[in-house]
């Protein structure tokens, strides 16, 4: 690959590609894209770049913020701080980035967090498009996670693709409709109502970028194991669907900006789903660890298909 | 100010409005562009947007590296561990991104610290120019510092400026030809020299943005006492005294990207002077701290006069 290609930003193969066969080799080690854990200090970073930067339920402001919160979350760690830099366009708005910054204000107070450092350049007009978040964070690891094996339960916390979707709308790229709201938050309660869990937790990952099907690859990938889902039991509003449907993109792809996927032993499987409900309504479990194929698959109507790994670009700005 | 402005980007005086009318009160609080420290972990994170991205004596790599420690290092810490967010252009060459990849390497092996986590984003073929890095670092506190008070020496750990003036440049912006390489490294040695100093060490920064000359008058605001500088002992070689007279720029306003600013009792100066030299053979003692004035003056020749702060577009992206 001689040239940097959109696909590469979207979070399935080519971005895998890229990693192994140009970011690894020349830094000499590969490096986790989520939350890396340093003594007790669990420790994230990501670049927010979305188009448009303000959607229905959002913005690149309250993404920042919840994808840094969720990172850490998702390494069994309740987030202590957060680093803000910003990248600015010349001639863009003051008041823009006045919404943006307040967006993180209160989506960082709602997951009682404190952005205590930051940076901000500026660059020419045309040298940026209007205005990038680089968010770090750090926190204090709480969970331990034991090795998954068959017969674990996959739950996600509520209805998948939201984020994604309303993206694909916002982006003006296609000419549809729908009322889609992002479902963009900071899902800060969850290393709490997992505590009591700990003896039975194997995993856990917030499927943005690639969707909760890419997750569950890299998943099988690391643990040769698979995952069967169960169509039905994956919660996806009908907007959703319709977007989906319309425009041929398997909703397995999309990324949600406010969930977690949870592998846990089958047996306290639906006593979580019971404390996850008054936080997270529509939480699912959705499928199951097993052994007899290394890779993800779906069952639709008793029918069990392998789901293709994400290939392309469908969204290369979506968060 | 309405739209954001270069000068925004600068460090100087229109980046401190910014930050005093937009970004604090829409955050509800300040926020440090140095390092926060949370428990006894320094905290940091910056930007680099550096144009062009390759220069004499490093590229934005080597920057990204040795800006992130120095800052971590300027807090009393110890580097412990980096992240590293990249905004790629579609387009792009592989071979740059892997050359920038080569100098992280490099730099941060050179520093002892590690990049552990990191994020790449695409953007459109002109949605960025080239490519954009974000370092965040961790670090473990070892020093304290004590209030500075008049009397204080100030030190530099080398000749200052250099970067500043080597990305001028090579911005091709000027028709001006000088052999002149970047200062940038990482101070990653200092904490153990400084730390037999601790009772006497007062306030440590990095000159970056806004160089000496704006950090200096940071400390005075910070603290509301004076510096008085010696301009003879401000060590700068002579290329960047000629790029500076050329274009009419206080040196004290150009960026240092590996020297670092300190102030320290005077009866320890001359001894720390000497244990700087092994690892910075240009540390030199330049000024000291005063009463009789709130504020950053220089002596040239016997005559003392204020230093302006920075105003305007000197040099957007060096960093």
């Amino acid at each position: 690959m001689d040239k940097i290609t959109l696909s590469i930003g979207t979070g399935g193969e080519e971005m895998t590609h890229f990693l192994e066969e140009t970011v690894f080799p020349v830094l000499e080690q590969s490096i986790s894209g989520d939350a890396a854990i340093v003594g007790r200090t669990a420790f994230t970073i990501d670049s927010f770049v979305a188009d448009p930067p303000f959607f229905p339920g959002g913005s690149i402001g309250t993404l920042a913020v919840s994808g840094t919160v969720n990172d850490l979350v998702a390494a069994g760690a309740r987030p202590a701080a957060l680093a803000l830099s910003l990248i600015l366009e010349e001639g863009l708005d003051t008041d823009v980035v006045r919404r943006v910054l307040e967006d993180v204000r209160r989506t960082s107070k709602l997951a009682r967090v404190k952005v205590v450092t930051g940076d901000t350049k500026v660059v020419q007009r045309g040298a940026a498009d209007k205005i990038f978040i680089t968010t770090s964070g750090i926190g204090e690891k709480l969970l331990e996670f034991s090795a998954p094996v068959p017969g674990d339960a996959v739950i996600v916390t509520g209805d998948i693709a939201r984020h994604g979707a309303a993206m694909l709308l916002a982006s003006k790229k296609f000419d549809l409709e729908a009322q889609l709201t992002s479902d963009c938050e900071p899902l800060y309660w969850l290393p709490e109502v997992l505590q009591p869990f700990q003896a039975q937790l194997r995993w856990m990952r917030d499927p943005t970028r690639g969707g909760v099907g890419t997750v569950l690859q890299e998943f099988c990938r690391e643990f040769s194991l698979g995952v069967r889902l169960f169509q039905e039991q994956v919660p996806i509003i009908p907007e959703v669907t319709g977007v989906c449907e319309l425009l041929g993109i398997e909703p397995l792809h999309l990324a949600s900006e406010g969930r977690m996927v949870i592998v846990i032993s089958p047996d306290k499987a639906h006593e979580l789903l019971e404390l996850l409900k008054p936080f997270a309504p529509n939480s699912s479990i959705i499928g199951e660890v097993v052994n007899d194929h290394k890779t993800l698959t779906k069952v639709v109507d008793g029918y069990e298909t392998f789901v293709p790994p994400l290939t392309g670009e469908i969204l290369p700005r979506i968060c």
